[in-house]
């Protein structure tokens, strides 16, 4: 049996570092489904960076550019965090690098694991497939908001969760998964209703960043599964 | 209004550390409810230690110690963690050198707060009430298991955090307090169902320790709020 275990925040990723699991990163608002989003549009690679300085240095470089902080595009940078912006005329075809508040640090800190998947909603039955396939154990390691807990990511780790253990080959004795399921159970009648409640919510409200939640919700929109390796992100297909 | 924040984890207090913030650091099973239990029996102080070598050396200077780890009392110990064992026969004026696996961490992380003080069901409610009356921002620290998020504190959160926000200065834009608040409602219909089936559940029952989750569900058996402060815990009256 193969267990599934779910970590809310990279503060606390030490406490659940499996080297031999698949560790699906997930930053629902906005990381994560941008990430999908650019490979749908044909994207070629992404290098997920940690620091604005890094980012401003590939920009130097003459790489396309992707990089905000708290929501907000950074100047040197070509465009920011929504999905929306990952469109095919500019990505297809291209390498992006990327640094956002969240989403990137918890990539790079994953990479301890045997794999290393981008899940969001848009992938989610094509990631739980895979994973099936893998007979690993599996940890879904959230982004958060700077090491907090956040509710849109635990929505997404019980999502996620729920489909992987349709799978005899799983269980799980963690407490997150069990919590976060519940949560998701709770709200998947009427997701948009609950995650009005989030903070996150608002914090993309003040900045007119709101208009992609309902888009970052759909599920199953592609099969293509993001892969962190060796530095950079490719389609699944491709590594 | 005061804001009312849970952190789930030792590993996030960081981010949510508030040096205004009343911290309520909770262990249900056991510690927190361990501590509110001895001063129920009449103990003067206890003293919390983070690791065993200091454990041990208070033992050496003539202490009465309370020392586990992994729910195992040490061999130097006069006993554990089990509320049942602070008996007012051992403890009753005396003073008791505490050391835990998640506990005594916690509470001494949380010390950077503008008073420390230790919540449990046994005092929910005076504890809710005594919160209210110190117009202070209110912050909710789980001890958790490890540093890893575990169900039966963020319960005891939700439960504390909903009493507390019934008072018109109270509010929460905290998505750990909203989580909470909800898995506290989907178990308190039946709170020993839901808790069968968290990890430390099976942890105690493997130890033959777990006679004491009833109890340590109990609400309001005391209006006693053990607080840390200097150094050792005494009774919110004492201090």
């Amino acid at each position: 049996m193969y267990n599934v275990e779910a970590c809310f925040s990279p503060a606390q990723y030490e406490s659940y570092e499996n080297s031999e699991a698949v560790v699906i990163v997930t930053d629902i608002l906005r990381a994560s489904s941008a990430i999908v989003t650019a490979f749908m549009n044909g994207v070629d690679k992404i290098i997920p960076v940690g620091t604005l300085n890094e980012a401003r240095a590939m920009k130097e470089k003459g790489y396309m550019v992707a990089a905000e902080r708290d929501g907000i595009v950074r100047d040197f940078a070509d465009f920011g965090n929504s999905p929306y912006n990952f469109t095919s005329e500019r990505v297809s075809g291209n390498d992006i690098v990327y640094s956002t508040t969240n989403g990137t640090h918890a990539i790079n800190l994953a990479s301890s694991g045997s794999q290393v998947l981008i899940g969001a909603y848009l992938n989610i039955t094509a990631l739980a497939e895979y994973v099936k396939d893998q007979k690993r154990d599996v940890l879904i390691l959230c982004a958060g908001w700077k090491n907090r807990f956040n509710l849109e990511d635990t929505l997404f780790a019980g999502a996620l969760a729920k489909l992987i253990l349709q799978h005899a080959s799983f269980t799980t004795i963690c407490d997150a998964v069990i919590g976060a399921i519940d949560l998701y159970d709770l709200a998947s009648g009427d997701m948009m209703a609950y995650i009005d409640k989030v903070a996150q919510r608002e914090r993309l409200r003040k900045n007119g960043l709101d208009d992609v939640i309902g888009y970052c919700h759909e599920h199953d929109k592609t099969n293509i599964i993001p892969a962190f390796k060796n530095g950079y992100i490719t389609s699944v297909n491709q590594i």
